[in-house]
């Protein structure tokens, strides 16, 4: 892509959001405010969630979920069923009695029950990429925290314990897949959060950053973090291996999963007869990644003081090209070039300094920096610079 | 895919919905209904929505748009700025100041004008691909109106009237791209529709159906259509050539787009300077199609008593793979041979009768149903038969 034909770009402007993703993130062109916890995506912010949103896609398709879509507009009567019609987080829809979905077990649990008619449908899960709206009183983080944000929710429905259980494990591994391709592997733990009132505990996916609005306990043994909220019940210890050297560190919840049990299919009455003829509710686990929040963490996770450093998988572009000087020509070619072979390439074309394009380019955050200049091309060479490192490297080119 | 590994399926059942799309389309398990104009998307209907985004993204790129993702959740001021907070189609959020977008002019011109700086930046166009909400007080045509529904607009921002008049011509263009793709062109036609208050008149694309909810006045000379709102003030001619000679048909519109001139550029005082100096203010074109509504209507233009027709593009596969008697191991095969020759299959892996699953193939209307059978495999062959048509052939294949 041109850089001269994208409308937005970096700006050098006051941003009042608080939050380094935010701040970082509408400085450099990918997003832009448009109330407290409410944000547009500019083109390149779009990309990169669209690069997530397929990761994540991917990955959950593999795990063996069928990809739905469900409405954000919500009637009134399944929420009452399940007693969740006044929960704080829910914005309700003024004279009419509807409400915006915060979350799906609602219209998933009897759209799943119109089609099961027997243990022989089960196990399956379903999940959709779709716009949550959450009435968050606070919402101060940026993509971390949204009253409207992109999120993948996935619901698996099983016969009998062991094949939730099954699932669940399986489940972990495929978020595992989602951080490592988003870069975010290392710093992403496991963790042990409050279940509510359905199951002991759930477990969260935290990942360490500065600004995390979480507090975790990560037992380094086990790689198997507590969240604050539960380690005095768990006296301060890892409940896998009792070890008490726990490391206390900020971190924000990157994804969330469950094991429902029969909470939301008792009061639908969803239940199945088993092959003996022995009926009881069906039972499911939910499984939440914020598509947009991960976004936000990703940044968070990935930037020094001259811009954000994106991983390689969820950049919006491979490499930005940048000539310096009078190479137009051979700019454009190798432009063309570098497309054909595959990659995806930003081509910062426009009539700026040097030192505005570089240090626009460190804003941005693209994984390499390749520079054509008349010096290089004299050598028959571009200048190459991973973002995350500060040598430069002549590289050999074909013209 | 298996097709037994698919949750949801065809089914008997006694659909309330009185339009031709709804009704087939909840058969056939495409869709499923949460309340009056809003649906939920099984498996198969999301594979057919993300197919029209797909085709429709393409050529919203090829046009040129740069794609960018504003909120659904809106905040009163710029709406009040417009005076259209008291519109009734917009849903409002309760003891909030939010709102529901039902469309995005009063998001996208703020947002542009942080990046406009000069007529340099000028012309370019932004589309998203996004959920609508409206506030629709009858909903009874199934995906063909929606209370929210997946639409794709688009916004050009021009210097001056040549540039946006030009632009609007290309957009004509691509939107018939869309349509032919979507093997709905020669049912659609460019129709001439009221403007409200900021130009004379506006287009509309009208896709000739007989359930459709509007009437147009079609010239068979020039391909052009009037809208029944307008056809008196045009003096029951075509504006064109004067024909009066028109064709009165019921249609459903799939599209619309408007010259918005300085409608909205005016409130948001978003001016430029011209290369002399001289200050104006931008220009607008905005460019609607609503995606969902086209999957409702492509249902209404093609399906037979048997159940729809898929044009092959939208088509949930390309094929429908259906063995029969005691051919598992070589239909196994003959699948996986057909999918790695780059084609998408169902795979009827069900023990159900034969003639239960062409019912439903019927029903589902994947383009070409291919049958392995006995029979068949004693000649080497496969039976293949397209959905649009009655005679069956048999077709050598490779084992």
């Amino acid at each position: 892509m041109k850089q001269s034909q994208i409308f937005s770009r970096a700006k050098k402007e006051n941003v009042t959001d608080q939050s380094i993703n935010a701040n970082l993130l509408i400085r450099s062109g990918f997003i832009r405010k448009l109330m407290s916890g409410v944000y547009s995506y500019l083109p390149l912010g779009s990309i990169v969630l669209k690069n997530i949103e397929n990761i994540v896609r991917q990955e959950m398709n593999k795990l063996g979920g069928q990809e739905i879509l469900m409405p954000a507009l919500h009637p009134k009567e399944p929420w009452e069923r399940t007693k969740r019609w006044q929960n704080k987080e829910m914005f309700k829809i003024k004279d009419r009695n509807f409400s915006l979905g915060w979350t799906h077990e609602e219209i998933v649990v009897p759209l799943a029950k119109q089609f099961i008619d027997s243990y022989k449908e089960l196990p399956f899960s379903v999940f959709q990429i779709q716009n949550k709206f959450r009435n968050e009183a606070r919402a101060k983080s940026g993509l971390l925290r949204g009253r409207e944000f992109l999120m993948k929710d996935l619901y698996s429905f099983h016969q009998n314990q062991e094949c939730l259980d099954s699932f669940y494990e399986k489940a972990i591994k495929a978020y595992f897949k989602v951080y490592q391709r988003c870069g975010l592997k290392e710093k992403t733990f496991l963790t042990l959060a409050s279940g509510g009132s359905f199951s002991k505990y759930s477990h969260e996916f935290q990942t360490v950053i500065e600004a995390g609005e979480d507090e975790i306990y990560l037992c380094p043994k086990c790689a198997l973090a507590i969240n604050k909220e539960i380690i005095e019940e768990e006296k301060y210890q890892c409940p896998q291996c009792k070890n008490k050297d726990l490391k206390v560190e900020k971190a924000a919840e990157v994804g969330n999963i469950f094991k429902l049990q029969e909470k939301y299919t008792e009061p639908f009455d969803l239940k199945v007869k088993d092959e003996k003829g022995k009926e009881s509710f069906v039972l499911m686990g939910c499984y939440g990644i914020g598509i947009s929040r991960l976004m936000g963490a990703i940044v968070e996770a990935f930037h020094d003081e001259k811009g954000i450093v994106w991983p390689k998988e969820v950049a919006p572009f491979d490499i930005h090209l940048i000539p310096i000087g009078k190479v137009k020509k051979e700019a454009d070619k190798l432009y063309d070039n570098l497309q054909k072979e595959g990659n995806k390439v930003l081509y910062d074309d426009r009539d700026k300094s040097v030192g505005e394009k570089f240090a626009e380019a460190d804003l941005i955050g693209i994984p390499l920096r390749m520079v054509l200049s008349e010096k290089t091309l004299e050598k028959k060479c571009v200048e190459t610079k991973k973002r995350n490192e500060t040598k430069t490297k002549l590289q050999k080119y074909k013209g």
